[in-house]
């Protein structure tokens, strides 16, 4: 099942897509599609509402897609997790998942405009599969008990100022949590509809060239390890974002990629989470 | 003014505090202090009340008090903030703030059960200033615009696990996001009350023993500074912690002091900001 929030900024509806990709409103059974409502078998509920046909449908044309799932608690992020981009980074390999945060507030929809900090000259893209987290969660015993945690998957673009990131003096979150920096969407996607979230294709276009080609296949560490690894340093909680790590071909890479300014349109995809387009401005 | 949420946790009850110490309800004003309060005008509408002796007496014998303001949107700490830490950590002042963020669920009151995470052999204590930030806050002009948007100071014990912060690969945050990490409190004490938040005396002691020892003044970073720098990398909001550094002293340092065990008991104080005690367990 596909989920989403639809309307102008801070005053999204939750909705739910059937298979045509129609949608229809679920604001008379949860207000809006966060922690409480993943929690709380609300998908399971909306499923049922859904086939008994008692849904209003909400016409798409021109719409604004929100973030699927309201403002996190957090959003806690992977770094360098495909081989390929480590080393295009001149990083080795990591041992262990590497973690860092965004703050909660970065979060806008997938076709929103992403800006560009002010004194930035190194604001680049990375298309990363997101899991959104289900039920509150710490110290799994294994990665297999991830699977009951997780309410589902989105693409997300983990926005990166790389000078702020790893010039700058101490952790990566300098570079992470300017305005606007997390486009999520279009949808949350239930992990039934996702199948495989270890065999997804994603990609990123800038100004309509390919940058990023990818499969969530070569990830080196995969969701449920992921989401397992985390639980052991972290309560996770329902509504909470994991965004996996990105694959090669960002601007911070060995290639001849520039970094993004004012007008650039980034276009992302993840096979069966849909697609962003956001252009660039300046803040 | 002094402002506390007392009560069970979960369910506190919004207090201000009077001259004397004895605290009056102000449930009546606002059903918690968090941002929404902070940025509306609140403190401000607490103290004609106060004034105008209409609140009701909260007796405070027995009490808990949790963290004095509600869940934030984000925890922002700062790194080596005080250059005898920076020493004894072996590593160089400084050039700029180092940022790093704690997961917000992670405040706890300033007496509740600290937990040592499971597997941890380096929990550690911090004590620091802590900012609560009154507005939203974005690209702040110079140091002195940061005034007008911090609402008060607390307490805070920036607890830490040093191998997880420090050996396990990536960022400081996968040491610092345990669950109780974040002892906040017992008051938020505004800026009036505090004076010169560049001269406040602040101390540790585990099971009587004294541990830190240091003053606000020897910061190298100070409040002003902060809050503009972390003002050109995010946008603060109503209600956000920024627990400013801590000075020398604490476990990770070149001294003889061990690290944390279940059953220690740390208390932190801070010239008129009261004074924590909390007693570690093991999760």
């Amino acid at each position: 099942m596909r989920f989403a929030r639809v309307g102008e900024a801070g005053r999204e509806r939750p909705v739910v897509l059937d298979e045509a990709g129609k949608a229809y409103d679920i604001s008379g059974l949860t207000a809006d599609i966060d922690g409480a409502f993943l929690a709380g078998d609300g998908p399971a509920r909306a499923a049922a509402e859904l086939s008994a046909g008692s849904l209003t449908e909400v016409p798409l044309d021109g719409v604004r897609y929100g973030p699927p799932v309201a403002r996190p608690g957090k959003i806690v992020c992977i770094g360098l997790n495909y081989s390929d981009h480590a080393a295009e980074t001149g990083s080795p390999t990591p041992g262990e998942p590497i973690l860092f945060m965004k703050a909660p507030n970065v979060m806008v929809g997938p076709d929103d405009t992403v800006l560009i900090p002010r004194r930035s000259e190194k604001t680049d893209y990375e298309v990363e599969l997101a899991i959104i987290i289900g039920k509150e969660t710490s110290y799994l015993d294994s990665p297999e008990d991830a699977d009951a945690v997780i309410a589902g998957y989105a693409i997300a673009d983990d926005v990166s100022e790389r000078e702020f990131q790893a010039e700058r003096g101490g952790t990566w979150d300098k570079g992470k949590s300017c305005a606007t920096f997390l486009p999520l969407g279009p949808w949350l996607v239930t992990p039934d509809e996702v199948g495989d979230p270890q065999n997804l294709a994603l990609r990123t276009r800038v100004n309509g060239g390919i940058r990023q080609d990818g499969n969530t296949k070569n990830m080196i560490f995969g969701v449920r390890h992921l989401v397992w690894y985390i639980s052991q340093f972290m309560v996770l909680e329902p509504g909470d974002v994991i965004p996996t790590g990105t694959p090669a071909g960002v601007g911070f890479g060995n290639n001849d990629f520039p970094f993004l300014t004012a007008g650039d349109v980034v276009e992302l995809e993840i096979d069966r989470l849909g697609r962003q387009r956001h252009t660039l401005a300046q803040a």
